[in-house]
């Protein structure tokens, strides 16, 4: 049985326009002006709202075992509170530790995933390098439809990937059609401010920041792109929060190269005063790497946004409640990593980008889902309201407001680092998988309802470079005396 | 009587899929997937060829009264030509003398385009100011469907628009919602760089390329741009041609700011070499402006087109002939300006964009379409192969080659500035509103069957201007002593 | 009768070194360590301070008449505040109004100067052209030692040089081999702004930089550099406010060309939060042009000065006291544009330029005063301590503070930019022309005492740009055809 | 018993004059115009003939055990050959093999140095960790004036310095007030593009530059610059050869970082198609590291030298005959890395700098002696002439011209890597430490004349490094709880 959303403006990345939408068994069926409602059918007026398609988050981690403990937020709970902002898609990561079998670890996480209330996927990352990973980065690709992998060059003594683990993980991936992507901190300076701070006796949260300075970020974002280059293989940073970053983001791409940025809600919105906070909890509550910036990154991030040099938009949800964080508090090199936003992204995204007038209602559905659904190659299933698409959409309220807080969000933490931001632009009903999960403050996600999202390798949005590769292949010399 | 091309693969600017195409009364009625042939259609077989959106030339000057003489190519035998090579739409220019009515001279160019083959619309250029200046831009946005205002920065004592001009007219154009072009050049330096260069006894058309260096064009463009970014308007800059304008528009967009730029085929492909021909016939040949520059531009122009610093791909096609040419054979100031492209475009792009590896398929309709139709407002009636969209399409063999040559071009001038080049990837078959106008070889066009598109103004595509400048407003400080 | 300044580090552009510095008949006679003492000779005891060349403050505006009214600072006065702070030579400048006889216009200044009590050179403005500028530059440059010429970009309807005067002035000065300098700021831009703020209400001082966004500098910055270039002529820039006027230079420099930058001490240390005072007289009293910026301007400013991408300090003294600011109370535009900090430049870059750790003592001396040297060519006259130098010092204690203010300050004026800041690193002594003429406190200066100094054409320190276009004149091609 | 070189123009960085020059005991006694002569003291006639500082070459490889064997100039053959081309100074390197004492391998470089027939000094490689490195990095500073210490961020396997390296190196050399230095490239890329390249069947020497592109150059460069910056210390990088690294510079000079670089005569003037020549001799003979590049570099290059972002001219003089070479015939990577140069330094910059109107003369002593004089800390004994320099200059004949040939060069080697080179601009006498060694043609040089250059720590010229870091050092945050 059918829904029909009727009298709405359906909002896509390239256009809108006045259009109804039919969704049936899952699916958008049709979409135009004056569509009729088959017998039986639900119809939910729109009343002029608009239309927009689910958002995608492409950077979460859902029960994270990480630093000890284990992130506060379930598949379950998580993708609740995501289909609540909007959001109907999320891609997590399967995290093996070094020497751990990938196809394992990708596998346990597939199973806490099951709970989950609307679709998701997982990027793999590469922690370690032998033959056995080189030979299950195929498996993954060619039978469970994982088509990113994900390296850390952060964290020193744990998952940090260096320049060797970078060149053959990145070798293999161009093989297997595959995107890398990174997280881009130069871990051996990590390592070691992070001792130097403490040595000076800086133990709080103060410290986090200052040991994770934003050349640190920089250096590592342009030495990724670097080796992309010159492997010749597109390259996904994520979470870029400075300056420094998305200049060499937006080098690489005016040189021609193939590198997507992804920037997160919170970096586009809270500054690095928070870590000045006198309640520890307070300031432990935002310890996320890469820290919160000082705020003059933060004009530099919107406009890498409006230019295009960054393209998607995420959270890095990923959830610790204040307990959690008060295993650092005498040491903050030990308070676990992490803040939410996966419920808020869409609202922020939305007040502070189109509000502001700094991105139109087009490049806003580009951001929060087209473009992430056309790098990982889920494009048009994900991302778009047409025929044939997910019914995965929300109806979006112009003209309502509501403020967010702790108090009333449903992420499963007891933070919310955009806690008081009064937002204008209200999403009154999300519909995911066909089915109405939230409508007017009444949740109706169902546990087990989302499902694995499989993505092909080979995604043609960034398919020209082989061919490049193709035309420029070198040459040997021919020389006489080499017969000799 | 429907057509529907059957078997191929529909490229739009986001995806590309399997699908079938059916047309009827003008317009793209349906897109999918075994689409069933209603009674007395017609049947085209694309055979697995592609199927995309038929061009968008925005930059034409046809049957132009430039520099004491006539434009060649006439609308019928212009847009004839564009259809043989795939282009179903023009924008041309009106460009009123100064001291002449705006109105006047705009419909005098609809009497001449009414014998135009395809559909076309017109820019028309602010080469004056007055009170009526200023009125008649404001009834030609609001009556006749023109969105779009060209400024000529260069020539001096003719139709340059000095600052005193853009800055009325950008504002104006703010008011009006309508978008402002330049041509970039300054005029002054050009001036001064003719009558020096001359005196230096450099009659020929090596002086061309000499009188305009690439900084005379970067100056310009960044002086437009700044006033742009001053009076908060949107920007689109015409025929950037080299480093130096590519990246005063990246500079902005880099900080968020609403500028376009286009690029010509010819420029991306053609050298200034051409200008030391010692025939000068051939040398007069390439004389436009911007001339062709030195070879290491085209890789920044081709960069630009790939980070998405420019948008759009063009010709400037404006034809002169030999014996027009001659006009300067003892003064290279005197050679009529301009050089044909409209047939070529698509098949140089595609070879030299796509074959290369430097575009995907989907850029490849972003640039040669749907992106001129988003910032020109036409979209998506033109750009995108959708239900309701016009039906103007190409089919498109890949594995086809053939070689330009000005003897068998359709385009009515005597010299072709790719002459020679072999393509791969051959229009077979276009189809403009509903009609097949060419196919293998076989011209069908009709004169008069263009129509005059109209263009709203506000167009969304840049709508997030107005918003952020009220945001933004600025205030007056109360003092105490104002009151005194 | 000499003196003998003994027991000093010597601190010059080049390099520190502790020696005694003997001084005779206005000039360095000797320097080195352990010097004797001449029979009769002054001596005195530096006493570890450091003795570093009289500061060059190339941009000063004695007793000019301007919005009118006349500066309140003369030349005598203006020579000594500055000898009191350690500048020992300013050069001034002589405007003609459109119209008016350039050879008229500066003698009337160098007859106001005759005043002065230390040395002193004139800059003459070009704002306006026909034949007799055109001859009257080369008695300027030939007759009068003039090497530099001014012109202004705004001020439109008065001073201001459109392109056709920077084109034909520069052209002109290429030839007698001397050095252009401009006032960049787009004064169709300001024209158009100042009525539209107005127009809006804002008639206070809040409204001066509103009217002069940084894009209205940066775009007639790179206007003036990208003319330079073309013309092949190097160029200054005076008062560089801003990010985007520096990047101009930095972005041709970095191209090879030979682009100087000038900044002034108030620009690197106070922000356009000055305009929003609640008292008009406070207010006003910041108004010049270009105006204080935004606060994150200074960094990019401190930068370039250390990069290289500026060489030269100034202040663009120019003192209008609270009754003449008043002119312009209820309307922004009419305040006479104009600040002191002759007296207070040396001491303000010393304390946040070295005490800060952005400057070494060297690169003091030669942005305070070898750089402006070399390039206005009096170096090693002036601008260096060293045997056959004009006896221009100081002795400055770098451990000794005080407070700059308006109460205490020996500028004609009755405010002060610098009002209440706490320097470190005080002139204790300035010896000019061999004379000391200011001693803790004592102020020794002399009417009449300064001379004009003549400053020869063709310097070296940009000599190589003629070469250059030697080598890469243009040629004509040879065509067969040509000779028929 | 002295010297007179009479008649000259003595050019330093700051200035020309005409000027003699009185040299005894290897020391400049006068300078100054007329100086008699006195008794006994022999006369050099300068004619006219400009009179500079001798030159330093602060990158040498003399008898340097590389790659299986050893380079073949010595320092006394190798210091002749550059007092025959006007070069009185050279810096080579003490290079430990990782594991091997510092001070040992210190010493037995001093041990071949003592042939050398100029003054020399030596640069310290830091190859691995440990605390007895940590200990002689203080011993070579304190005790042996090594000021410098050398990082190869390249040779994987061998002497390659990763990010561990860098950041406890970079840290010491803090402490002690030594400047860092780095050669630029990522080992990981090379090495696996080596064997990339390899096993494509590219074995002759056009697989070296494939192995080693410019992106791995700039990759590298701005990582060190980065490294340097969050650890606070000024850094050099030697033998910058592309854009990529120029640009690194620049960006981290223009944000007010205390990076310097250096580039090789060789990279100026020499393009990547040697490697394509089909005498493996000769392609063979041009394999050094960074490889020579496409030619577009140059003009970065220039630029940079021009703009300052560059301060230094070297030559990485390290030379292996075609012999030696030819242990690479069948395998690139076995190619001993290195190409002559110190003895033609000089004069390719002069005729290509200075006669081509890149650089004046002044700005040719600043990158051929002055600069590095300057940041090795040994300005102003070396790098000038004045009263109490160092004897060491050059009587240069601007109007002479000669070919560069290996046939008649002194250099130890046979090939010349500008082999045919005509250059105007000559070294027609050479004094070094006070002696002729060199005239018209004449070879005067005494081995073991040299001396070793002590340099000393805590550099002025980028001292306010330490102050900058002073005024910014972070706090802690006092928190209530911290008490609990």
């Amino acid at each position: 049985m059918g829904i029909l959303v009727r009298g709405g403006t359906v909002v896509n990345a390239d256009i809108s326009r006045r259009a109804d939408v039919y969704i049936e068994d899952g699916s958008v069926k049709a979409v135009g002006a004056g569509l009729e409602a088959p017998g039986g059918c639900e119809i939910i007026d729109a009343g002029g709202a608009l239309v927009m398609p689910g958002g995608i988050d492409p950077h979460t981690h859902m029960e994270l075992p990480f630093m000890g403990t284990v992130a506060s937020e379930d598949f379950f709970s998580g993708t609740t509170a995501g289909a609540v902002g909007g959001t109907t898609t999320i891609i997590d990561f399967a995290i093996p530790d070094p020497q751990e079998n990938l196809i394992a670890a990708y596998k346990r996480c597939r199973g806490w995933a099951e709970k989950a209330a609307t679709d998701y996927s997982f990027h793999v990352a590469i922690t370690w390098w032998d033959e056995t990973v080189h030979a299950d980065m195929a498996t993954l690709v060619q039978e469970h439809g994982v088509n990113s992998f994900k390296h850390f060059m952060a964290y020193k003594n744990a998952i940090m990937a260096d320049d060797e683990i970078l060149v053959n993980s990145f070798t293999r991936a161009r093989e297997l059609g595959a995107l890398c992507t990174v997280h881009a901190e130069n871990g051996e300076l990590v390592f070691h401010l992070q001792r130097e701070i403490f040595a000076k006796g800086i133990t709080g949260p103060e410290g986090h920041p200052l040991s994770r300075p934003t050349e640190v970020e920089g250096e590592a974002a342009n030495r990724a792109i670097r080796i992309a280059q010159v492997l010749n293989v597109p390259l996904y940073v994520v979470h870029n929060s400075c300056r420094e970053a998305v200049e060499a983001i937006a080098r690489a791409r005016g040189e021609g190269q193939r590198v997507f940025g992804e920037v997160l809600a919170g970096h586009l919105l809270v500054d690095s005063s928070v870590y000045e906070h006198p309640d520890f909890d307070v300031a432990a509550a935002h310890v996320m790497s890469p820290p919160f910036r000082p705020k003059e990154h933060q004009e530099h991030l919107w406009h890498a946004l409006q230019a295009g040099h960054l393209q998607t938009t995420a959270t890095d949800h990923c959830c610790f409640c204040a307990p959690q964080k008060a295993a650092g508090r005498n040491d903050f090199t030990r308070i676990p990593n992490g803040t939410g936003g996966v419920e808020d992204r869409m609202h922020v995204l939305w007040h502070h980008g189109v509000n502001a007038g700094r991105l139109t209602p087009n490049e806003f559905v580009a951001v929060t889902s087209a473009n992430a659904a056309k790098i990982f190659n889920i494009y048009p299933r994900k991302g778009v309201i047409a025929p044939g698409a997910d019914a995965d959409l929300v109806v979006w309220d112009t003209k309502k407001s509501r403020t967010i807080s702790a108090k009333t969000h449903h992420q499963n933490v007891d933070y919310n680092i955009f806690e008081g931001m009064e937002v204008q632009g209200i999403n009154t009903i999300t519909i995911a998988n066909g089915r109405v999960v939230y409508r007017d403050g009444d949740v109706r996600t169902v546990k087990g309802a989302g499902r694995n999202i499989e993505r092909p390798a080979y995604a043609t949005y960034y398919g020209a470079m082989d061919r490049q590769a193709a035309l420029h292949a070198p040459k040997a010399v021919h020389r006489g005396e080499a017969a000799e």
